[in-house]
């Protein structure tokens, strides 16, 4: 039985969210290969993760013994979230640009499960795990665009996911969602419309194909 | 009179942080400058700002008369961290590099006072206002070094407060702090020694610089 760790940080509804649209069907894709699969769902704008503190730091470079009260109540939080992230066997972000950069609440996330000498470096224990991430995007960000060069989720993710922490990382990218409110965006909505359906085929496509590894795998 | 505003991040005190030490010396040079100059200190660690939520996104593209009950409650805080952004002649940032980018409290700040047709684009209301941030890292991330590019601090500043806010950054980075703590990165101790010296001193000429600055524009 796999286990699908799915974590959204959008703060708007699935209706209104194309990276939780997206991951969405990431996820029924995966389950309709996967009868017996296991979807684990953390929401991070329902449920944020806390900010990482001066306790919370201090605690993962000392064994448990060693706690204070107060790191003992700070740590196992992100026990729970790394043990969580240790534990699935593919995980799946829904990962919109805010303001050039992931949402805050992912961010919170991110400090908590990567650990120096356990997660990140030295064991390194989410080493060759797959991570699928939805970054959304409300303009255009690649080559020749007068943003280009200007996208702070998806190199910085590679660098986190990639680089620290020795997973493999996939993107799918739904981009120029303003169009779909921004009247001023009008003229994009046909690119739009095809980033849109690009994303949800690839979602799809590419869950079968993680289904049929992680089923080889077993 | 000169209004400094002075924001930390670091969730260390500020005898163990980089950012706030250096922000500290950055401080009490412009008000030797400026004796009749005002600070107004912001303690992200402290006292994070919220998460952006739906209701406070929302209420950013509407007038006051059309929120409703939640959207004035989400927006309050905005305003208020927009409004002390806004009459500040000057902006003093610790910015310490956590997981290769900036504290989540610090991007959570961000995404409240970065509001289209207000501070960003249009408006634009904080256009050419000096923002100095102090950018300290645990280790070394320029050229030839072995983590050359994954620093997703500096580019993403400035693209935030530069190309979206049209505000003037200056950065100060004091680099290899976890030489002070590390002992495994303990041959970089002189190199953050003189890193740490340069910080420091770059800091209190900035701000005699900048106090002058402010004094001639008045």
């Amino acid at each position: 039985m796999a286990t699908l760790l799915h974590i959204d940080s959008s703060v708007l509804p699935v209706s209104d969210s194309a990276s939780r649209a997206v991951a969405d069907t990431f996820r029924t894709s995966w389950l309709q290969q996967h009868p017996d699969g296991f979807v684990i769902y953390r929401d991070l704008a329902a449920n944020p993760a806390s900010h990482i503190s001066a306790a919370a730091q201090h605690a993962g470079y000392l064994s448990p013994e060693e706690h204070t009260v107060e790191q003992a109540a700070a740590f196992a939080e992100r026990k729970e979230l790394i043990e969580e992230l240790e534990a699935a066997d593919a995980v799946l972000i829904g990962a919109p640009m805010y303001n050039l950069s992931v949402p805050s609440t992912l961010k919170a996330w991110i400090d908590n499960v990567v650990l120096i000498g356990r997660t990140a470096m030295g064991a390194a224990t989410l080493a060759g795990k797959p991570v699928i991430i939805i970054a959304s995007r409300g303009g255009a960000y690649g080559p020749g665009t007068p943003r280009e060069g200007y996208d702070y989720v998806q190199n910085y993710l590679r660098g986190v996911f990639e680089m620290m922490l020795g997973m493999e990382v996939e993107f799918i990218v739904p981009e120029l969602t303003g169009a779909a409110v921004d009247p001023s965006m009008s003229e994009l909505l046909p690119m739009y419309e095809e980033s849109r359906y690009r994303a949800h085929d690839e979602a799809a496509t590419r869950a079968q194909n993680l289904a049929a590894k992680l089923v080889e795998a077993v």
